[in-house]
């Protein structure tokens, strides 16, 4: 083992902070199902496109909640059931997704873009980041 | 296995697709190594911060190979060395990895800067990547 490894952090780098926080290959996908896809619920989350298996996610929102990138409350209509939603921290990764994702579409000119990703990819930054943050807002005030 | 796994790609989201080439810890650091950092050779990467692993690089760079983020030509001193250049399409990664950085450093605010990361850190977006791509094109003017 070098030195380099025995501090805490592995970098002095704040990419290297990044991606040791949302480098992999699931993080930033429960991130936009929260964003943008109004999937607050674990079996929500796992019905996602991508099949996202039941320990993967159950290791990443608990990886999230300890890194109060998300919190949860119960569920209203049960308290067996929890509702995920996202603190500010983990709301400011919209930038990263935002790029992310025109990247990941410019790679794949053939891809079908859903309906929500329109705007994403071809409009204004500012006007979507701040309907992303109303709507985020909106469901707060219902269920927080 | 659901038949959402049947497709050649795991979801029709371009955010998925963009995580399946640069979704995991150190993928990123090789293109900010190439972009940044003026690492263009196997064992420069190997020294970095981060302590990447020998059998870990070698896999990251045949896979960036593999999906022509990266290309590479002998070393002009010997043969038997390598250097390695991001392609066109590794290069369009430069706003991926400004918003990740700048996120990292706001989750970190202790991080000490290094002096490369100032201008993206605090300056002009523009002026940064032009600057970044003038430095990539004297480069490879130079060993292309």
């Amino acid at each position: 083992m070098s030195t380099k490894n025995q501090h805490q952090d592995r970098s002095p780098c704040p990419l290297a902070s990044a991606l040791d926080i949302v480098g992999d290959h699931w993080t930033l996908l429960i991130i936009r199902d929260l964003m943008f896809m109004g999937r607050h619920e674990y079996k929500e989350m796992l019905e996602a496109w991508e099949g996202i298996s039941s320990n993967i996610l159950s290791n990443r929102l608990e990886k999230l909640t300890s890194s109060q990138m998300i919190d949860s409350v119960p569920h209203p209509e049960s308290k067996r059931r929890k509702l995920y939603y996202l603190t500010e921290k983990g709301k400011s990764l919209l930038p990263v997704i935002a790029e992310l994702t025109i990247w990941g579409f410019a790679q794949k000119k053939s891809n079908k873009v859903p309906p929500h990703l329109k705007e994403l990819l071809t409009g204004s930054r500012t006007k979507l980041t701040k309907k992303v943050l109303n709507s985020l807002t909106k469901w707060e005030k219902t269920y927080l």
